[in-house]
């Protein structure tokens, strides 16, 4: 039996909900009723509805910046009400709650050792003292369209409360996997496409590069336009376009002081081509 | 006199303010001032502009998932600066501090043994010690336009440090109702309207039902066209408008994968009729 | 040596990231990892992209409002990855981390005794653990285009966790000043400009009085139209425009349920004149 790192009692939260409803403020009221000493970090609630390849990409960037043994709240759910299977996981030290719709398979294949359940609905909801002493919360028990609240939330509770992984259901050893990204290398030419647009315009590609092969790039083209490749985003004059390795390890495109999805009118799936000098 | 749950440390946000300004985090310095130890739940700061039936209505429905004891402030507040009193209130085990404009009308109508006062100012703000010996913030004394910082957010602070309602004001006995929605019942027939358009552009009816009520629904009419009634979003293909009971107990339009606002060109307002078996 | 007010364990953040990216998240997971009792106040992510004056006035009209002792980590940061300093502050009871471009210059205005250190980029990660040991979260080290999560999330963790500020980088004396407010005083007549247009289409002027200077308006000039003065908002019909003495000192213009953004299209630098008794 593996032994897991304890949970660190932070959770962090991931989905397509928009912050304009109470829908995140109510995922985090049903996890302070099990544990109030928890601790929330919203990594994003815009997520493009019901975007699991978006999620999938920055869920895999960003949680190892979280402490380990965090809980990972994942809830970007198209499939919410169907026969869709519902996951925790252990992997590379933190903890995973989501559907099992590809949006942990990036996470998961980090991690050969990681271990999987698929959520017993009834047991979580007993477990989390959600399945009727909280008669107050419960509209005809576990609703069929806010699984969210009603499963997510209490096993990521549990989780942060140190309930073992193994009770709250039956181990798996599969799971839905994601769209493979597809980043095709050839010598001097590398071709993948825009992963996410961030709230800058910039353009983040599905190329990842060590700094090693990031310093031996000419140039990248995007919607047919040559970038000229630089290290960061001033060495551009502003309104000029450069592209880099980003934060993320990533090939970016970006304007100084502005959009380079509205200067490339480029989006999510445009292909991003690197010549190297490889 | 009542015995009141004692305060879960949990204070709830729920404004118009949104969140591109400090606003809201101005409001939580201020209670932190207080209380370093608080904890807060954001609802949600994307209610439009002094949409108070709005408000209303998300924390009828939100507020019971918070711990027990939570204190939820409502800064919906079209009247700052008038005669209009502020509340402070407790009812069905959690406390509320609001404008007294009909925002807490719904969860006061709940428990017939709700406590409310009228908040003093003065008392208030001489109790969370912000009447001068915390210089540093005030401008002029209370502010004529933020009362959220002046005002609520010290009232919340203070009720969530334990100190009793009735040190805070005068017990009231009535306050100002909100719009009744008028949701109409005949044998086979009951018409409602749109009460809230969520992120994904459901279409939120004020008509509630029970999931028996439910089991005897045969379609929704909205915008004069017909609904085919159904138990979840991924019952409908892709693209497809379905009606179902959902997690708030209300009846809804959705357009799986779609923004139902859109498709209907609907919004608050707008008629919901739902034809039974009955 | 001054003797600073001990850290309250309180970090305020404001910046242009936006909240659709996890930007913001991911600086949190990052002080998290250093210290998991850190509390966060999230004043603002929607500054304008790269608008170091907004972030500049805000920063100054709200940092009072959090407790002595709190961190506020500022990153609008056009110029990131360039020569440009790095900076760590103490003033006016209260400790700041931000890029040295302006966006402390009010406050430090604030504080003839205030202290500042350029941030020594390599001490700071040695200090946080961040520069190896943490492998997992290091991609080439600190990267070029994200300071927030590889100098500053760090720098503000350890500030809030008691490292004094000198160990951080060498004092300095001198710092970019930001762009002047230039407001104009003559007998009866007050010259300034819209410094930010908030949430509710309200321009908030960079024009300052003191309530004695507010009794003695008699009106006000926006795009040339006059505006009467009041008191409050709601001392004006609804859809009709009143000026006013606002909540954080300043003289703005409004619209009664309305937004006078809209109204006088109007926005950020234009002229606000104000007539007085003098």
């Amino acid at each position: 039996m593996n032994t897991h790192t304890p949970p660190s009692g932070v959770i962090s939260l991931l989905t397509d909900f928009g912050t304009s409803d109470p829908f995140v403020g109510v995922m985090k009221g049903v996890m302070l009723r099990r544990d109030p000493s928890l601790r929330f970090v919203d990594l994003s609630h815009s997520i493009p509805p019901q975007a699991v390849a978006s999620a999938a990409f920055w869920l895999d960037k960003v949680f190892s910046y979280l402490p380990q043994g965090s809980v990972h709240l994942v809830v970007v759910d198209p499939e919410v009400g169907s026969a869709r299977a519902a996951l925790a996981a252990y992997a590379a030290g933190h903890y995973f709650v989501a559907p099992d719709n590809g949006v942990l398979a990036k996470v998961l294949k980090r991690d050969p050792s990681c271990t999987l359940v698929a959520l017993d609905v009834d047991t979580v909801r007993r477990l989390a003292g959600a399945d009727g002493s909280d008669a107050a919360c419960v509209v005809g028990g576990v609703s069929t369209t806010f699984h969210g609240r009603d499963v997510f939330a209490p096993a990521a509770a549990l989780l942060a409360g140190r309930t073992p992984l193994s009770a709250l259901g039956e181990v798996v050893a599969r799971w839905v996997e994601g769209d493979e990204s597809v980043v095709t290398r050839t010598p001097g030419r590398i071709v993948g496409q825009v992963a996410v647009v961030d709230h800058f315009g910039n353009l983040i590609s599905d190329i990842e590069l060590s700094p090693d092969e990031g310093a031996r790039v000419r140039a990248v083209t995007c919607q047919g336009q040559r970038v000229p490749w630089g290290r960061t985003y001033s060495d551009a004059p502003t309104g000029a376009a450069i592209a880099l390795l980003d934060s993320w390890g990533c090939v970016e495109v970006a304007v100084a002081g502005g959009s380079a999805a509205a200067r490339f009118s480029a989006g999510v799936g445009d292909a991003i081509e690197v010549l190297t000098d490889d």
